[in-house]
């Protein structure tokens, strides 16, 4: 269960740059390419002929050539030509509303009469060259709402990422849960603790010291249907913690894209946006390889967590203060989704 | 959805040179093997015993012993004997009409007692010295009849094969097509073209010019329960196309005999027959290698087109004019297979 | 189909030596590890937090902790702490009885109060200064009764291990069998015969000759839930076969554990207990080796008749005589999993 009218990342510039891409999203197998103009198109990826996925085809001046018999197909579904035939009663297939925008590619695979470009999740950093980002993408077989939870509550970090990010204090410090519309955050700060080796490596970073008391914030933002960004730094102990001057602190954005494939598996957009030392590539490269690293030790806990949800399929989960992220981020969904099955039903 | 009363290839003899060989062919597991006079038998892949697969046995003196507790079983599906005990009240397992013929293991899924020998497709290439033969055995996950729509629509060469085989006229070219009693035959005629790089090879090897214009031509021949013969070749411009004197052109039979092992694979015994320089053994090594580069490339556009069928079962495919060779072929098929439904249910 | 009122090995000591092991053991996902005082704790494989598996976490003095959120399990299934939490009203996990002994942890997967460990079965030869015992564990895609039938028709010797143990009297000389109370015996002897190579080379560790006839025997016994022990040895030929004294023969016992999976997999823990040469520790090793190699030569008859159950689902097997022991075996079986469903009913 996941919302259909919402803009999700479905593919990275880069992933359509040479040849069609075929990818799964929301349950619906889709084709992403450029067209005429360079701009980007999604369609199902199903060939009216004979039902081959157009995304083992070619893009020639910006039609989607069918690699099995040539049909060329256009930005919008319908057949432009085929060798040989008359293509104008070619039934056409599925269009999806596609955006280009903040270094993704934005699909919507609902209802496309509802799909504002306007609505399209703000990333700032993006477009900034007072910021920088890497990223990349991992493929976990579990239901997105798993990787939500998993961000929102971030006591997991002292123990499946003990010797990075994790430690002792997040554990021991409450957190803050509220909902503001369809919008969750979840916050948590530290005061006078020892940096973890990746702040420590920020900090030497950002060119301050590594070895000093440092206050660290963790701020999570969800907001539908499934973005998690998260801010997080440190400061140097004292100096006015996520309120500090930017000379005295470290910060971040953790961004987190989970798009659904399945029910069941996600493809999962993960990345880091940074405001401190912004030119320096080979950090960019040291930040991405480490988050990297981090990031795939989540993997085997939510697939094998989703296996046991699958495999008790009745059992209740606890509902803690922790998991109150979460728990307020279902509540949004849920909501979302009766609102969109209510407007399909009338 | 097969025709069951039909002879499909099994196997090449050398396949069972050495040791039983067990094969899924139309659903049913089936091991083949050689009896005692080293004549082809074919049984349920069953020890009546305790079930074990017979093929992971040996022949002994004809003889199929079983891997597990040495039950020896006859050619008819009889047991013959078992150490200790007396097997005379064993029941049978059944046994397959099957024939060692052109090269090939037929066998005869459906009701042994309409099975004629000599309804076996007459290969008679396979038994002339005027004619060379080269093949190979690919597995597929798709509908056997994904792979005849294949073979009956040439106009997929332009695209699948662009490098070796296809070329912009096949396409250009219109095909006709018609269908004699339970034969389908879709032929194309292209008059003055350049030859491409496959037949460019066959050129050579035949001791012709390759640099000249050449009359090319395929025709198609679909006969149940699914194979297709294809006679292709080219001429030197202007000396007859297909008709032309044996000096003046290279022609060759593609050879497709398609066996389902289930509603969703198959087993394609793909090969090429020629009449040109036939004792050219490094030829036939050539052409064979060339042609399983060329129908590997295959391979995956039928099997995502089989996933993007079941995805989207209840969808409508196109039936155009190049697709007529096909839809003929599934004709046949349908009547073949009500007949036997009919006369089981009569 | 399987009795959840027994006592089934689990896992060995050193599976959960460092750190917790996920195992399932008759359709029941359990996390197996030590407690404070380093007894074998069992408990469901489920963290009542949010459902992750247990076993993904670590053991820290004898509090099994969850490795996503750090919740602390004790060896009751109730928690103990979390950071953070009040965990009085936790749900507790279920868990199961366990006892280390013999040189395995025993697990009783069904009604607690019923789990009497005196009823684990007698391992003499583990605590006996005078045995010596070496082992392995395979995990295999088979109904644990066709590792049973397996065990108790040992004419598949003849076949499977014709190059170790196998001879071609074991086939030709007749077994009885005879089931006392749940206890299933198949016993055969054959008198003067050339031993088979492994038996060599247990004549050689034994200092005995190995190039003079033998008596040779093979007593199995089958005991719920499913343990099958064969008696086997051979003894020089007259000096009494299985009763000769302990300077003319060597003897031990083959063990075979065999603890179903799912319905259609085992853990299959395998060893031999011998009373020869017990302090020649490269003797354990080579004969370790040497059966390991064997018993891997079921794996694929095994795994390939459960298949052929699966396709032909409602198809008899044959009863022989030599079946006698694999039939006895079931109908103790049928017989406990009747008791134990109308212990449930009422």
């Amino acid at each position: 269960m996941f919302p259909k009218n919402a803009w999700y990342v479905a593919c990275t510039p880069a992933e359509i740059d040479d040849k069609p891409l075929g990818r799964r999203i929301c349950g619906e197998p889709i084709v992403f390419y450029r067209g005429e103009e360079g701009q980007v198109a999604a369609l199902e990826d199903w060939c009216p002929h004979r039902g081959a996925p157009l995304s083992l085809g070619r893009v020639i001046e910006g039609r989607l050539v069918c690699g099995y018999h040539g049909l060329e197909m256009g930005c919008n579904g319908k057949t432009i030509a085929m060798p040989g035939q008359r293509v104008r009663g070619f039934p056409p297939v599925r269009s999806y509303p596609v955006v280009e925008r903040h270094g993704f590619v934005w699909v919507w695979p609902g209802d496309a009469a509802l799909a504002d470009p306007a609505t399209i999740h703000d990333c700032f950093w993006a477009d900034s060259p007072d910021w920088a980002y890497g990223g990349g993408l991992y493929h976990i077989a579990c239901d997105y709402r798993l990787m939500v939870d998993n961000l929102m509550d971030l006591t997991h970090e002292t123990y499946v990422h003990a010797t990075s990010i994790g430690q002792k204090e997040i554990d021991e410090t409450p957190c803050t849960t509220r909902t503001e519309g369809d919008h969750v955050i979840t916050e948590r700060r530290m005061f006078g603790i020892t940096p973890p080796p990746f702040w420590k490596m920020a900090l030497r970073g950002a060119h301050l010291p590594d070895d000093q008391l440092v206050d660290r914030w963790q701020i999570c933002h969800f907001t539908p249907p499934s973005h998690v960004l998260i801010e997080v730094g440190v400061a140097l102990a004292g100096k006015g913690g996520y309120e500090a001057a930017p000379e005295h602190k470290v910060s971040s954005i953790v961004v987190d894209f989970i798009t659904p494939e399945t029910e069941t598996s996600i493809h999962y957009f993960w990345g880091m946006a940074r405001s401190f030392n912004v030119r320096d590539k080979a950090l960019t490269a040291a930040i991405r390889e480490g988050q990297g690293k981090i990031f795939g030790e989540d993997l085997e806990m939510l697939e094998r967590q989703q296996a046991n949800l699958l495999h008790w399929p009745g059992r209740d989960l606890l509902k803690l203060n922790i998991d109150a992220g979460g728990v307020q981020a279902r509540r949004v969904l849920d909501r979302l989704i009766a609102a969109e099955q209510g407007a399909v039903v009338a």
